[in-house]
This record gives structure tokens, C-alpha cells and sequence, in this order.
């Protein structure tokens, strides 16, 4: 049984849907850090950066945070998501670590300065606006002769799935990246995902 | 033989620093992001996100971008800096993920709005600066108890070095994380790491 420490962000859903993936149970543990849940001591306890999401794997009473080793943890635990080919598994762990050093950061920080910031920067907004219509670039390109990111479906598309559903929350189309756009709709019917994705 | 593809960044000098520790031979192929290298044909041929760095190990043909991507791969080859021991090897890439993830974009941005950005906001400095200085210390935190940031010297420590010890040059002290300061001084001592600090 793995516990997991999550909230309503493309971050936290990148685990919960991996776990529905490879159809481990699981016990959901609700961080509302809207509420500054993560700040207490029982969670710095378990993530001393307090973010979500992190795991607890009763199994072997591993604690992992970060989604981007929790998602390489799970994959390895079940044998499922990652190729086991060493070049296989390098094109996943470099589309992963794209997704982990420029998708997350960048679209939240245009998260940031679109919705939550509390003055209206222009130079900022555009800033990760332009980074993010880049990284949608990259991105159709890839799938322009690619099915999934790389390789089958994989923990790369588990974790970049996300960040890219929330476009029409960021003011943006995937209209002018239509292999991006196929992508997205091929992940969204996955029913994994749908459960996923509704957590917590 | 590897083939390094790295200017003098953050990023690039983890994986020059890691080639160092690791004692393998590799060529530097100098791409010069200011004057727009990364986006020929050639490199894009190597890395799609038009980043550095990147590798080709020659040895097996395979080709890995993503500087977190390369420190496994160069692991894994070498048998060093990554504990095999599942607990032991998940500290380490869960320290690695919160360097992809944190510490690089968001130090990253602060160099932005303090030195490259056309305007002065104190709004993001203000925001950059913060974030930079929580992270200080929760690596100050985790680094009060442990030697390295999880067990011995690892790829988490290779990742984080070359962004912690730009400090002066981010306007910041290490003053007021005494236990961050010890580390980065007992890391920059290590030959590897000044050798491969000052590649290309």
C-alpha cells in the first residue's frame, strides 16, 4: 500500500495518475496548501521542501518526494512506464527531466504572473508566455513523428499530461500545435487518467 | 569517449564536474548560447529543446540531453556517485529531482530579473530572491545533520554545486547557512570539481 501526500495541482496529478497507471492501491492524504498544510512538522517530516506530492511505500518503508523521482520509484516498483533498454530508458529519463527543469517550472510561472500575482507585469507574462508557446514547439515537434513523447506511452507523457491539459486555464490554444493538441486528446481518454486526474 | 556538448553555465558545468568525478575521457564541444549556437540544425539534431548540455557517449551511440538525465546515465555507467541500494538511490534522485526543479529554474530566474532582464521589477527580484533564499535553507537544514546532501557525495551534491556556489554573484550570502556554506566550501575544494568548473 503506498500513502500518498497530494493536492489539486499538475504536479500532485502527475502521481496520482501514475498510480492508477500501474494499478498500485493507494491511501490519498489531502495537503491543502492553500491552507499551509505543508508547512507542518508531520509533512516537513516527510518533504523538507514542503511540496506535494509525496509517497510512503508501506511495502518497503521508502519515502520519496518529488513527482519526478516518485514516478521513476513507481515505475521501477511495478515494471511498467519505463523501458528497461538502457537507450529506451534514457530518451524517457531526458523527456522526464524536461518536463521536471523547464515544462513545470515555466507554466507555473506564468500561472503565477497571470493569475496570482498581485500586480499585472507585462514583461513577466510575456516572458513565460513566449517560454511556454516555445516548450509547445519542442513538444509537437517531438510528436510529430511520435505517438507518445517517447517511445510507448511512458512516464514522460505521466508527467508533462498535466501541465499541458491546463491550457485553456493559462489563455492559450493548442490550435497552432495540432500534434500536440492529438496528444492531449489521446492521453485524456485513457480512463487512468480521467481517475487520476481527480484526485484528491 | 564521450562527446560534451556545454557553455559556461550552471547547467554545463554539472555535467563537465561529473565527467571529472567519474574519470571517463571526453571531448568539450563548445556551443555558444550567446551567439545563438544551440539552435543549428546540428545541435537541434542532438537536443530537440535547443539546451545545453548534452552527451554522446560513443561507446554505445547513445545520445542523452537534460543535465539530471546525463548524471544518471554517467552513474549508472561508472558505477559511481549513485547508491545502488533502492533506499539509498532514491535519496539521491529525489535530492536530484528537487535541483531540476527548484534550485536551477528558480535561481535561474532571479539571474534573469537581476542581471539580463531589459527592466528592473522588484516585484519578481523580490520573488526570485525568496524563493532562492527558502531554498538555501532547506538545503542549510538537510545539510546540519548530513555531510553531503544524502549520504556520501552523490550526483545530488554534482547537480546543486555549480548553481550554490554563483552566490556572490547573485548578490547573496552564504552567511546566515553556515551548514550551505561549509558544503560549498568542502565541495569546491575537490580537484574534479575545479577542473570541470572551468570547462569549456
Amino acid at each position: 500500500m503506498i500513502d500518498l501526500y497530494t493536492f489539486t495541482t499538475p504536479n500532485g496529478r502527475k502521481a496520482s495518475v501514475m498510480l492508477e497507471e500501474v494499478e498500485l492501491p493507494y491511501n490519498v492524504h489531502k495537503i491543502n496548501i492553500t491552507k499551509q498544510e505543508q508547512f507542518t512538522p508531520e509533512y516537513i517530516a516527510i518533504n523538507p521542501n514542503s511540496k506535494i506530492p509525496a509517497i510512503v511505500d508501506q511495502d518497503t518503508g521508502i519515502t520519496v518526494f518529488e513527482s519526478g523521482a516518485i514516478l521513476i520509484y513507481l515505475a521501477e516498483k511495478t515494471g511498467k512506464l519505463l523501458p528497461t533498454d538502457q537507450k529506451g530508458r534514457f530518451q524517457v529519463l531526458e523527456w522526464l527531466m524536461f518536463q521536471m527543469g523547464g515544462v513545470g517550472p515555466m507554466f507555473g510561472q506564468l500561472n503565477h504572473f497571470k493569475k496570482f500575482a498581485s500586480e499585472k507585469i507585462p514583461y513577466a507574462i510575456e516572458r513565460y508566455e513566449k517560454e511556454t508557446l516555445r516548450i509547445y514547439g519542442v513538444l509537437d515537434k517531438q510528436l510529430a513523428d511520435h505517438e507518445f513523447i517517447s517511445g510507448d506511452y511512458s512516464i514522460a507523457d505521466v508527467a508533462t499530461y498535466p501541465w499541458v491539459a491546463v491550457y485553456e486555464m493559462q489563455g492559450l490554444t493548442l490550435d497552432n500545435h495540432p500534434n500536440l493538441k492529438r496528444w492531449v486528446e489521446t492521453v485524456q481518454q485513457r480512463p487512468a487518467v480521467q481517475r487520476g486526474m481527480n484526485v484528491p
